[in-house]
């Protein structure tokens, strides 16, 4: 996701400590104010950067929020690559309730609907973010196929487990235990081979 | 939901008039600014009243947001009598996907991230607000179980229907098409009878 538009330059030079400095910014401010309530001007004077270095590296506020959302969710949450279709969709949905139920999961939420309200620039984001998440996913239902076992598409994963827990906590319907996060692999699984594609 | 404390009054009486005028003002409010964006003084100041007026009658602005909201959901979307569980389904999900697509789809996200970010009174209408929802579709359900079937339970049609439909308009993974809230039905139906349930 890191957009390297000049020649490769050491890990750990200056760019990488103006751009861990913009994005721990990013994130003390989507703490403080919210999504939608600061500027490039306000990271930029935050990260102690110019605002031109900010554009020149991510475009525009937009995409930059986009990227450091989906470095926070690669870092912290990669997809598993357990040996078994089964056990990755296990270990995902696991990993996924432990996200969407912490600060990550609404703060997910709030820069959907900050971007979703955000014009043209806002979308192509929203875009991006979905794009690499889907790339990641898309590894792992991948590696299950080379594998000679059927998994269900992106999509499918989406709607069955990540769309039920992120409106489960936000309209606080229920916790995200361990059964319920096994019950949504389990719909998955049993849809998925009704569906005759197993 | 009208929260009546004093005698009975005269429809299209006073009340109402000012009731009207305070749903008129939010709604605007929220459309202007944004949920969390405005305050109890504010929407008096819109709609002409006295903020005694609006705190006398609803307590807080999180009540106050909630009713308008499941006044306007209950007013625009009926839960469905069709005579058929199956039928009520397929009438709800494709009502639902109308709501979830149009503006009040995001404004009920908005508000449910606002409430959520408001200590205990939004907590509170939050569950208000699920609390009346969920009474309409139990009352669906309730006259499905009374005609000899077998209907799945709310959480359920939350998770299965509800749900994905937010989460899919949010990251715009995909139009609302009927043959998608049809299929969205289709898993419900089929999950709910590989249960043994049916």
């Amino acid at each position: 996701m890191e957009r390297q538009r000049e020649p490769a330059r050491r890990p750990g030079g200056r760019a990488a400590r103006v751009r861990a400095a913009v994005h721990q910014a990013v994130a003390d401010l989507a703490g403080d104010r919210g999504y939608g309530n600061f500027t490039v001007g306000d990271v930029a004077a935050r990260a102690g950067v110019a605002d031109t270095s900010i554009y020149r590296r991510w475009g525009n506020l937009e995409a930059l929020l986009s990227d450091v959302a989906i470095t926070r969710l690669t870092m912290t949450s990669p997809t598993p690559d357990t040996g078994s279709l089964e056990g990755d969709l296990r270990t995902y949905a696991a990993t996924a309730a432990r996200d969407v139920a912490g600060p990550d999961g609404m703060a997910i939420l709030r820069l959907a609907l900050s971007l979703s309200n955000s014009g043209q620039p806002g979308l192509e984001a929203r875009d991006a973010f979905l794009a690499e998440r889907t790339r990641q996913l898309q590894a792992m239902l991948d590696r299950a196929r080379d594998r000679g076992e059927h998994p269900p598409d992106v999509l499918q994963v989406l709607d069955l487990i990540l769309s039920p827990m992120y409106i489960r906590i936000l309209f606080g319907t229920g916790p995200l235990t361990p059964a319920y996060t096994d019950e949504l692999v389990d719909r998955l699984l049993c849809l998925h081979t009704a569906a005759g594609e197993e």
